[in-house]
Formats: C-alpha cells, structure tokens, sequence
C-alpha cells in the first residue's frame, strides 16, 4: 500500500538539499553539490526499496525492477532559483509506488530521475541525450552559462556513471509534475490529465534600419529599430486574431537594441519570437504569419530583415491507453475535480516519447507560481495526486 | 584676409590627431592622449596668430584678444567614433577668423575650443561647468562608462590648467558646426542660421508587471511588460498627433527588459523617453501627455508604474542682432543658398547663453551623418560657412 506520509516526509528530505533558506525555495541545479548529494540519497532510497540502482553516462538516476516494467518518474535538480516541487514531486512519487509495488510483490514499477531537465545546457539534456535526440558527443560541447562544458560538468558524477539503460525494459512513461500555470489552481480542480505537449518553435529576428542622432534626424527620415519592433509586436497580434486557440501563447521575452542609447535613434534590434501550441499545422501557420507581418513592417519601415534559425520541438500527443487510466483513476479519486489539459512546458515525457508511450498528469499550482522560491502546492493536492498516479498504474497492470 | 587654404590646411592637420584609419574617422574623446596632443597644437597655433593662450581648470583651451572681444569657436573632442568635423570645424574657423583679425588690425576677436562637448561625463562639461550650470565639485564626480571620474580625467591636463576665463570680456559668441542632420544636404542648401538650439527632455520610465513562465501563462492571465511598452509607444504617437511639429522629434532609444529571456514572459522594462522641441509650451504638453499615456497603459495592463527623474534642458533662442548679422552675410555669401533653421542638437551654445549673446550657423551633413567614421562635407561648403562666418564677424565690429 502506498504511503502519503512516508511520500510527503520524503518530499521534505529531498528538499533539504539545496534548501534555499527562503520559505520552501530550493537551490539545486544540475551537477551541483546539492544535487549530486540528492541524487546519492535519492539512490539509497532506491536500493532500500529493493530496487536495482543504476547512474547512466549523462547522470540521470534509475531505480530498476523487474523487466518488463512501466517506468515512473521526473527530475530532482532544479532551476537556479527553483521550488521544492517541481520534478521533484514526479521522483518521489515514483518511488513510493514502486517501493510499494516491491513490499506488496505487485507489478514491477521502475524510477527514473532524469538530470538537467532544469536546461542548465540549454535543453532537456539527460533525457534527450537518454532519447537518441541528441548524441553525447554532441551535448559534450554545450555551454552553461559560465562557460563549463556538459563534458566537464558530468565529471562531477563520473564516480556513481554506468552504463546506458536499455529503453525496450519499460512498456510506457507516466510523468507527475505540478502544473506550472494557473488553470487548476483557479478553477479549483486538483488533477490534471494531459492530452498532448505543446510544440514549440523559437527564432531570433533581426530588424536593421539606420543609427542616428535623436535630436537632428526628423521623425519622417528614421529608420527606427524599436519603431519597427513595436510596429510587428502591435500588427502581429492583430494577423493572429481568428488563428489562435485560448492555450495558444506567444511571446517577446527578449529584446536587445543597439546601440541603446537614450539620445541614438535606435539602428538595430534582435528580438526573440516565441510560439507554443498543441497543434503542428498551427504552428506552422502562425510561422507563416510571423514571417509575412515581419517582411510587410520591414518593408515599410526600411529595415534590413533576418531570421535566425528556428528551434523547432514538436507537439507530443499522450499516449491514449495510458491518457485513459489517468482519467479512471482522476474520476475515482477526484470525482468532478479534474479535467484534461495541454502542457504549456516541456518535460521530460517529451523526450521519452521517442522510445515508448507517455502519460503525464498534474497537480496546482498555488498562484500558478513555479521556477521561483515562492512556488508550492496544497499537501493533500499532492497526496491525490499520487493517489491518481497509483490507481493509473494499478489499472494498467492489473 | 581670411585664407581658406590654410584653413583647410589647419583642419587636416588637427584630423591627423586621433586619425581612425577609417575615411576621415576620428578617435578624440575628451582627456584621451589624442585630444591632449590636439589640444596642444592648437595651443602653438593660437599663440603663433598672437592671441594669449590660457586654459582653464576644466581643460577647454582659450585663445584671448584684447578686451573686448567676439568670441568664436566650439570644441576639440570627438566622440568615441566620431568624424573629422562636428566641433573641429568651428574651432578652425575661429583660428583662421581670429588670426586674420590679428595680421590685419582688425577688431578683436577670442576663440574657445570647449573640454568633453561629447559628454563623456554626461553632459557637454566644459562650457556647462564654466558657464556655471553645474558647479566644479559636482562635475568632478561624474563618471565615464569605465567609472573614471571627471576629477581623475582633468588631472591628465593638470600641467596645462590655469584659471577661469572671465566672460565679460566677450561680446557675444557666435559658434560654427556641421548640422549633423540631413535638412540642408537634402534642400541642397549651403548654409544654416539656426534660430533657436531646442530644449530637451528625457527620462527613464519603468513598468513592472509579473515575470512568469511563457509555456504555461495564458495569453489573458500575462502582465508582460514588452507588451506594455509596445502599447505605450503607439499610443503616444497617435495621442501626439495635432500637437507635435514638423520638427519635433522623440526617441524610444534604451529598452531594458527583465529578464530578457525567450522563454519567460518579461515581468519589467525599464525604458528611455526622450523629447525635443524648440517650444517651452509643447514640451510640457508632451510631457503631461507621455505620463497620461503611460498611466492609462500601466492600469489597462496591470503594471506599476515609475517614472525617473527628468533631465530638462530649456530651448534657447538665438541672439537677434548676431542672427541678423549672419542672415545677412549667408545671403551675400550664398544668395537663395541659405535657410532659418532650429537645432535638434544640443551644442555649446546653450550653455555660453547663460552668460552672452550666441548664434550659430550650420553647412550641411553629407547624408546627414554625424557621430560616425562617414562624417563629411564638401569642402567647397566648409569655405562658404568660413566666408559667412567672417562676414558676420566684419558687420558686427565694423
């Protein structure tokens, strides 16, 4: 039987590494000390449950029962300023069902801890080198942000690194994670069910027109950069207006003007465009759209215009017989207050889908907070949650 | 008699000063070796027409006639990546005018060369510490992009430094420069006389909204601050509309956002809003117009608001009897060549209106460039604005 307070007082060890000292704020980015200590207790753990323990090349985390099994789990490191939940609360609630799949000599449940979903390098690392998505070679030589290579950073945990785990033991992959958006949380349900990970598609654009004075060039004569910017920001909402669904999000999170002056007629801006939605075809048509505003603003502000490559993640549909048994088993625990949903974030169930069939199902978050120390959840929204998890894998093994 | 030869002469030598390699490119910026080494010349020169040379506790170099005198001139320091021209030339102009006055006997006339016009301290130091704007002991704590203060700078001409020039030696100051915009160049016109230098407003303005993840917050649940500043900025220029003059110009130049990155909705910006107008009256109703704009804005899009505070430089009118003086010499010297003009820039003149009489005159800006390695004029235009310049000079002492 599985046991909510063994789960919740885990949870809250698993928290004191790395705990930031700020309500229940946690400081644990991959390949930290306080990861790698996590990830040494979270082992013990493992093994104590009676689980086989194996660390791949990458330092991702396996608790390994009996093949075939249905694999559980999520992340245990954390943003650089991150919350106690997170990934964590997917690990931990994969352990307790598999411990008491062990105690009870139930169907064979196994545990995963990816490493580096927080993007450290840049992307869901541990579990998209694990996928095939991206070789190792090729993740050796991303960056963090002070300069230090995957390559070197991984040799922090060379000593506990095996061998690969070998993806055709497992029949399927069910991730829980919080929320992260406000959805759950404001309209009072306490189980999400997803029906598909949005895909998404980031780009750099350019626009270049002409840096001059502030003071001697007439308004007519500008070649404004941020004129442009903010022109493509206003005309773009508009081309979307009848494309977009209501969980379609895009966003300019980062502008950088040059020369960025107060008295400098601005001669040229970089901006990041970002679009996320479940459905490809729409992504590709506001690609479609993005582009043509751009080269319409450009063209009529006199601007130079480029497009940086296109960072493109696919949408990722839930797999239906497991999508199925989260809705039983959300119907049973949480009858009236669950309801199925994208996820706007990527996880790890993204990679996962290139070798077997996926599920995720989520619990509120509290404001719609995460990826900040602020971030929590109710306690007995947590314990539903493995409730669901528990009841899905029961249903899919029994 | 004025020698335009030796002028131009003189020009190109002071360019070999800080030369960039780069077309006619200069590397002078205040106190650098270069603009001392250039400053020192045009001391030789000063002395060599017979003028007595003194320079003051800030560093801008004096060419003194008998009392009393018109005072000529402009500044010596360029840019980081400045042009041949900009101050030089009137300066230039003010030795070869100066000089020619002392050979013939002819009614005295003093020139200046200006320290730090291009405001490596923030403002154009040199005329505003000694026309009394700013105080000494405050200038001195200003600092440069490095963080080297006004204090530390002026020591590197502490050998040269004397005392204060007393300005009621000089009749009235009368400056040349290039117009580094493009109305003259584009009118093909040869000659400017500006009719008022514009006031100027600026300040920085920050909305602060909620940062939040760009995966998981709704389009309608967001309070992203690009989208507040992109608002903002339209707004203002339709509410700007029936008010604004052809002339007036204003600058969106500095956009900080926070975190500025692609994957978080922004939760802050902190932006540049920079206006100019010759009228006192406008830009005040520009001003009350930017902080209603930026109010409505603030609460439709649930930003808290802050503005910094305003840097305001007030319009100054040109003097009317030297105005005249040169409207009268440009028609002689350029018949139906010649136009009235405000200036965008702010120049040295405003600051030398604190204590006398000032004009100015401008020749055109190829392409209206300035600030840049491209800055140039054609020479034939630079001996029409020395011809007008010393024609003026004639009417008003003779």
């Amino acid at each position: 039987m599985i046991n909510p307070d063994r789960f919740l007082s885990d949870l809250h060890t698993l928290r004191s590494f790395g705990a930031s000292g700020v309500g229940k704020g946690v400081i644990r980015p991959a390949f930290s000390d306080a990861d790698i200590a996590a990830r040494e207790w979270l082992m013990q753990q493992m093994a104590e449950a009676g689980l086989t323990v194996q660390v791949d090349p990458v330092g991702s985390v396996w608790g390994l029962a009996q093949a075939p099994s249905l694999l559980l789990g999520s992340h245990t490191d954390s943003q650089p300023e991150g919350g106690w939940l997170d990934g964590a609360l997917g690990v931990i609630a994969a352990l307790e069902i598999a411990r008491s799949a062990q105690q009870d000599r139930g169907a064979p449940v196994s545990v995963v801890s990816f490493q580096d979903e927080e993007g450290r390098f840049g992307v869901t690392t541990g579990s998209t080198v694990w996928s095939g998505t991206v070789s190792l070679d090729t993740a050796d030589h991303f960056l963090d942000r002070e300069g230090v290579s995957f390559s070197q950073a991984r040799q922090n945990m060379a000593h506990l690194a095996g061998d690969w785990v070998d993806p055709r033991q497992f029949t399927g992959f069910i991730e829980m994670h919080i929320e992260q958006g406000p959805w759950l949380d404001a309209a009072g349900d306490t189980i999400g069910v997803v029906t598909d990970i949005v895909g998404i598609r980031d780009m750099r654009v350019t626009l270049t027109g002409e840096q001059n004075h502030a003071g001697t060039t007439p308004m007519h004569m500008r070649k404004d950069a941020f004129q442009a910017l903010s022109a493509f920001n206003t005309r773009l909402s508009l081309a979307f207006e009848g494309v977009v669904a209501p969980a379609t999000v895009w966003t300019i999170g980062q502008v950088n003007l040059h020369p960025n002056a107060s008295s400098i007629v601005p001669g040229k801006v970089t901006f990041s465009m970002q679009w996320r939605d479940s459905s490809t075809g729409r992504l590709a048509e506001m690609d479609k759209i993005i582009r043509q505003v751009a080269m319409d603003v450009a063209r009529e502000h006199g601007m130079v215009l480029n497009f940086g490559d296109m960072l493109g993640l696919e949408p990722v549909a839930m797999d239906t017989r497991l999508r199925h048994a989260l809705t039983e088993a959300a119907e049973t625990n949480a009858p009236g207050q669950w309801r199925e949903m994208p996820s706007g974030a990527l996880h790890d169930a993204t990679n996962v889908a290139q070798q077997m069939p996926v599920a995720m199902l989520f619990v509120p978050s509290i404001g719609g907070i995460s990826h900040a120390f602020e971030e929590d959840t109710d306690e007995a929204d947590l314990v539903v949650g493995l409730q669901v998890l528990a009841d899905a894998v029961a249903r899919l093994t029994n």
